[in-house]
């Protein structure tokens, strides 16, 4: 895998031409979109780790969040930095590659090689931008289905996924529960509240408020909406970080100074790491996709599928769960979590529920957080235990 | 009091000319700044209501938060809509103008009539812009005690105020004890949280982020950076509500429609709501008043000017000190009260401290909650009979 230097041009790259596996499906096999529309064609990129067994029996499918993708655990073409989940995926890691076959795809919507805003629409040689059909967390699962499929897995060993990810893994419980062994929600909901929604809706204004935006046609026209991405970026981050650790980390620390400048420079350390984590991320994300993947969690409401009940979205489910939250997770709050468990409960399934206690907020599932590996290990001992997967 | 159609140009206009009462400092009195500066001349920007007392003890100062004004208990100038305090302030409400002479001066570095950068800098007949030094909490109490001053007030029955209100409060009971007979500092802090700068960060960075905001010369330039500065004041609002509320008020209800659009549409009555307070705010603040109004909160922190001790800042005080938070404040958070209630207690000061039980969130201080109306009548009753004034 080759890095290359101009990041910004690269990241255009990867909208067509990924640095990862692709599967694309032709016209006899549309995406069939929420929105009503049938997507084709369709492009999947993706990642595997370890390999698929005789019985194809070990797979483990990870699904990102908002901003991650398909490289989990190998450096990334972009940014060049490792992997977004090598904490728990890898030869030895809870996620043990010596054991499991792991697939992870860049979600519908996304920037990285599956089909997204960014990616070229064959009909008219342009970037789609904003006519791609708005994208939903069922959407995005039934794409990856069709991965699945086209690798020739019936029933996925695990399906595990953080944030936005954890919604994917509810939307596979749901909508096919026989081809899930298990499942791990991670810091996740079976629905996006008023204030989650909210804090989205404050990006997306963001995004389009930047001029260069140009009502989504940027690719087209030769600008780049980096300013309003990169306060989107830097509101979102807030909400990754719980108070405390904030505090702990920056606190009102000055940066590289001894007092205050009396101007609007960054004198506090936290502002030079929000600006820095705005700058950086426009280098290697799409404003469009951004759009897109937020907008498709807001519309996120399990239950609303299925009559209101989200016990009902799981009646008769024979997937083990794990839930997992933790305890300074303000953006997806234990409380979140607690109502998947509840619903799971009411449903009769085998669920266990661990809320981890850190300081580390939402991000924290990202994290080298010991308790938290710990717990994954275990719950996919167990379930590889009764999967009749050979140890590792 | 006249209300003027053009609400945009209104607001130029109040900047140099409100409608209130206004005090001009010449260059015998300069307002001496944080940053090294003298700056002259001087506007301060005020209301009254009441009327005082022979004796001259029964004025009541109430501080204004980030982008509150002198409009208390009046109509107001630009918007049209009752005074932001009406609640609390009026004849027969806790602070009760038949009993009290109130007093409400727009801070430097706003833009309702007080010295500030959309104020015209007489050295050049432009806006002073950014070309204004900053301001800090400390300054804005400095010329609220030359108002005082010029009132012919020796010493403040109260001063009381809420959030950014509630830090000059906390600094005129350290910089003023013998001036301030009692003090109520509201949902507010002692110094502001890496969270709070944050938050702060995020809002400049939207304005800054607007082609039209120049460099802070749009005023010159006859531009307006409004959609930074509402998308500033989207994330801003965010955290003056309570996640409880969003969802008790909102929750995930649709705006005029029974599905979704699948589109970036206002589907979600939050996002139609988050809009509207963006857009109404451009039309009545200024966009460099916002940076110097969020500068300043940054740069509290009272126990910083005391060798870092908070109980420092109030030693041997004799001011009567009534601390409020709201339990759903998850800006001020009820732990940066007990930090204030602390250090007061360590400086064997008289404080009562009330934390209210309301789901409302931090914007609970300027609505009508009646645990909030009752508390303050309490405490200010109390604190009249001990000044000797006479009942309402």
């Amino acid at each position: 895998m080759t890095i290359v230097q101009s990041p910004r041009a690269m990241s255009q790259l990867e909208a067509d031409a990924p640095h990862s596996l692709v599967v694309r499906f032709g016209a006899d096999q549309p995406l069939k979109m929420d929105a009503g529309v049938n997507l084709s064609p369709l492009s999947i990129a993706y990642q595997t780790y370890g390999e698929l067994n005789a019985a194809k029996s070990n797979a483990v499918l990870i699904c990102h969040a908002l901003t991650g993708d398909q490289h989990v655990a190998n450096i990334h073409p972009i940014t060049g930095k490792p992997g977004w989940w090598q904490t728990m995926v890898g030869p030895g890691r809870p996620i043990d590659t010596n054991r499991f076959f792991v697939i992870a795809s860049n979600v519908v919507g996304g920037c990285m090689g599956t089909t997204g805003p960014a990616s070229t629409d064959p009909a008219t040689g342009r970037a789609y931008g904003l006519d791609l059909p708005l994208v939903t967390i069922r959407d995005m699962v039934r794409a990856q289905a069709m991965l699945i499929d086209h690798l020739g897995i019936e029933s996925l060993f695990c399906v595990v996924g953080g944030s936005m990810g954890g919604m994917q893994v509810l939307q596979w419980a749901a909508s096919y529960p026989q081809r899930v062994f298990a499942a791990m929600p991670i810091a996740s909901a079976a629905k996006h509240s008023s204030q989650n929604i909210a804090f989205h809706e404050v990006g997306r204004q963001a995004v389009m408020a930047d001029p260069e935006w140009r009502n989504g046609r940027y690719l087209d026209e030769g600008t780049s909406p980096t300013k309003g991405l990169a306060v989107a970026r830097m509101a979102a981050h807030i909400t990754y970080l719980s108070d405390e650790a904030l505090q702990r980390k920056f606190g009102r620390n000055f940066q590289d100074r001894e007092a205050p400048t009396f101007s609007f420079d960054a004198d506090f350390q936290i502002e030079n790491y929000l600006r820095h984590q705005g700058t950086t991320f426009v280098d290697r994300f799409d404003a469009n996709s951004y759009l897109y993947v937020t907008r498709a969690c807001d519309y996120f409401d399990l239950a609303s599928d299925y009559g209101g009940s989200l016990a009902a979205a799981f009646k008769g489910t024979k997937t083990r769960f794990c839930v997992v939250s933790f305890t300074s997770d303000w953006l997806y709050p234990t409380s979140d979590s607690r109502a998947i468990v509840h619903a799971l409960n009411a449903a009769a399934a085998s669920v266990s529920f661990v809320e981890i206690d850190t300081d580390r907020g939402h991000d924290a599932f990202l994290l080298d957080v010991p308790e938290f590996i710990t717990t994954t290990r275990g719950f996919l001992d167990a379930a590889a235990r009764a999967r009749g997967l050979a140890g590792s």
